[in-house]
């Protein structure tokens, strides 16, 4: 079954603009019958829902044991490109995800085990912070206060560090003049001195922005996150930081690969099962950084608990998994489809070994986020539009400054 | 439980000498309790058989669902080195088979479902000629023939494709001088015009003389694999050959794949799960080959049917395997450890469904042959001392021209 959900989401600025009051998702259930039922999630933008919802048609009577023969069947008439892309990736996620609660529960064992085996118990995630408003437009004022500057943004740290003990902290930049994010990550390492600090603009700088930023924040980043576009572009800047450079942004694929590490544009390639297509792509990413020396973090976009779950399994069986991993799970303030959503506690989520991802779907709440979604009005993430509707003049250009 | 056995083994030229009477290998048996048993394969050289039992008294107790556990207990107190040595992956590869084969057993699924799912259905073998002597020094003819020019060489091909279907076709070079290997190949070509070939010398040659031979063969071989030492020297074979290198010998642990991806030094690199840490890690290896547009094939040393069981297994999960993969299974001429071993028909081995590698010991074969074990007198694979039993002026020189 295919169940799309929408949920509460705070007005969290970035580069493109500012998140809408409702973030999509796509739940997907699994059911191999005898109460067998394996839990993914997806984006959920119409137009991937749709293909979500064809898949899941192709796929009744494929074995779930069989991820190629699952693989074929969401692949349907599509190819993977000469070019490396793989348009196939995202669709097959999270019924590879699915696939693999099932066969762990199944098995009776934890997913971890079928990726190898737990390295670690505690699986660390970052403090995620954004710019933000009070409120959306028109709306009551969240629990998060607004951040618009540097005290606003350690403010915004402190609630997050004090509710989960972050142990690694992560700004979303690229919202402001970059002198202006230079400040607030000076602040916070004034406020934190002993957490690891990342910032990430994602594409907001030219080159030459990127690389006075980087020398500005030498001595207080351990990675900077896509500071401007493309693999040429980020090489151009890491051979002008001192720290490594991250990203999500120019390598989304296998064929990213090799252009990047050989010129060197990235020490460090943050991983998202849900694009990549699925744990085991994930798993494959990190053995290719391994072969490269390249670090391995950890990609998230506004998300719930099945999506931590699948995140927290992968993170426990990937060695590579050396950076706490991105989560927007405190914005969504308990908010989830789940039963008992994992929890991160001390700045990590300790692993569940029970059998499967370790989280079990609740139908009511999963009912109630879906009747949001058919209310909310919103069928495809557009954070530039609804910036917008405050700002008119408001472009999404990356680079912007 | 861990058991050393010897088959017959015809005399075999290579590089290094020629093929011993007695091959050696080490049987894994990993016992789960409720008749619950998973098989591994390895080397069975005196040093490594040591390392193998201390680590399978370490194991005890270790859940086989855990192969990160499972590592750990093998490892003891290596670690991996600097350099990207991994001095376990040889002791940890049989136990990874027979954990895996135990997981899947316990699941009702075949091994290949374990590692991603079944990409194809039939795993091809290429025909793997050797030059050979008639018999052993006062020993006894055995069914293949002398093969020491062309005309041999041809009728070994001949015999070991109508016997198995063959549908490509390895020499075993680095024996005679570079030129009565070409003139073989030669050989070859006019009597199989359609069966891809290759030339293996075992690094043999000079990077002077492998660019000759490159260019002599250069119409004639899907790849030329391993012509000479390193990487470096590999390299600059690559840049004059027309033809992809290929290698199991300057590509056999991560922290080589870097260097030789970067230098261009191969086109193919071999998986062997024996040296590379197991099937997963032959997975990981793929995906680097993968994302640098490398290719995969298959490496082999004298073996036995668990571990040709494993090979098919992994063969069928990946979708990198582009060429036939080596194997000394014909060379054994039935001789087994298991029920019924997998025969290789029309060039490939029909990878079994059924639950774990698809393979059961015999118990007995398996008695035979550790009797043979302790009756052969040999501890370690000399091949080279074997040879100057009958050639005191053998030397093992690579290059040797």
């Amino acid at each position: 079954m295919v169940t799309p959900v929408a949920f509460p989401d705070p007005p969290l600025l970035n580069s493109a603009g500012v998140h809408e009051p409702w973030a999509l998702r796509t739940i997907v259930e699994l059911d191999c019958g005898d109460g067998l039922v394996g839990l993914g999630e997806t984006f959920g933008d119409a137009p991937h829902l749709d293909r979500v919802r064809r898949a899941a048609a192709a796929l009744v009577g494929t074995d779930p044991f069989d991820l190629a023969a699952v693989r074929r069947a969401v692949a349907g008439d599509h190819t993977p490109r000469a070019d490396g892309q793989d348009p196939v990736a995202r669709v097959f996620a999270p019924f590879e995800v699915a696939c693999l609660d099932v066969q762990a529960r199944a098995a009776g064992q934890p997913v971890h085990a079928l990726l190898g085996g737990k390295v670690r118990d505690r699986v660390a995630f970052c403090a995620y912070l954004f710019y933000k408003w009070a409120a959306h437009p028109g709306g009551d004022p969240d629990g998060f206060g607004a951040a618009l500057d540097p005290d606003g943004l350690v403010a915004q740290a402190r609630l997050l560090v004090d509710r989960h003990g972050f142990g690694s902290i992560k700004l979303k930049g690229g919202v402001f003049e970059p002198a202006a994010e230079v400040e607030a990550i000076q602040a916070l390492r004034a406020a934190f001195p002993d957490h690891p600090l990342r910032l990430d603009p994602n594409c907001a700088w030219t080159t030459g922005t990127s690389a006075k930023v980087a020398a500005a924040t030498a001595e207080l980043l351990e990675y900077l996150e896509d500071p401007t576009p493309g693999i040429e572009g980020m090489a151009e800047v890491a051979r002008a930081a001192r720290m490594p450079l991250a990203t999500n942004m120019c390598v989304v694929r296998t064929g990213h690969l090799r252009p990047a590490f050989t010129q060197g544009a990235v020490g460090v390639v943050l991983a998202d099962h849900h694009y990549w297509g699925g744990l085991r792509a994930c798993a494959d990413l990190a053995a290719v950084c391994r072969a490269w020396g390249v670090g391995v973090s950890m990609h998230s976009n506004s998300h719930l608990g099945i999506s931590l779950a699948a995140m927290a399994q992968l993170g426990a069986a990937l060695p590579e998994l050396t950076y706490a991993a991105d989560t927007h799970t405190p914005w969504q303030d308990g908010v989830d489809v789940v039963t008992e959503p994992l929890s991160i506690v001390d700045g990590a989520v300790t692993v569940p070994d029970t059998p499967g991802l370790g989280v079990t779907l609740d139908r009511d709440r999963l009912g109630r986020l879906h009747e949001q979604y058919e209310r909310c009005g919103i069928r495809v993430r557009d954070d530039t539009a609804y910036m917008r509707t405050v700002d008119p003049s408001f472009r999404k250009l990356r680079p912007r400054w």
